[in-house]
């Protein structure tokens, strides 16, 4: 288990059946039992993936009632997120690129590569916009 | 190893020491000695951890030159960023209610319960805004 929070929120969030268990409670608090419903899985293994998210922040587990409702806690998506932000310009020149390509290939009639994402112009090499 | 692009994605950014090597990259290509260098470690552990971001997408290493440089190949991270989009409204609201909580306790001079979130209001319980 990583030590820092963000390493500790991404772990978390490496798995679907946890990210399908976050998704179940942005609509709204419930029991252990209602959430394990939809997986095809013990409610030990749907345990163990509940004390990942709650060690990482992600949900909270209410000790008022008795059925202990698990409860969405979004603050670590927010570090996360803010992590993700600084890269947003790459994917978003990325795509850029990509399109820029494919409207020179159609204008152009040149060969489609197939699944090869295009190489960078030179004067982005080393030091991409 | 998650077999789902988006686990891969979030598995891969689990670890500070890849997120390091990620920040250095969007600086521009370099060679794996080079990344090695602000890092106390091997060079094998390094190419470790290169192994685990180009499994999962997020850099291509370049069989033109011989000395491979690494490059940062951003699209996973948007897939990672759409995801965590979902989940906006939860972040922001839940420090919504953070701010409501301060300027509530301040106003009316109540003893802050350190530590503890703020309890949603009743009409939001199990259908979060």
């Amino acid at each position: 288990m990583p030590n820092d929070p963000l390493s500790a929120t991404f772990a978390a969030l490496a798995d679907p059946t946890r990210r399908a268990i976050l998704a179940r409670l942005s609509k709204g608090e419930t029991s252990v039992t209602e959430l394990a419903q939809p997986f095809d899985m013990s409610l030990p293994a749907v345990t163990k993936h509940l004390k990942v998210l709650e060690r990482a922040g992600l949900i909270t587990r209410s000790r008022e009632a008795q059925w202990r409702p698990c409860r969405l806690a979004p603050e670590p998506l927010k570090g996360a997120n803010d992590w993700l932000e600084d890269y947003r310009e790459f994917w978003e020149a990325s795509l850029d690129r990509l399109e820029d390509y494919l409207a020179d290939v159609q204008g152009q009639k040149r060969p489609a590569r197939a699944r090869k994402v295009p190489t960078p112009k030179k004067q982005e090499r080393g030091a991409p916009p």
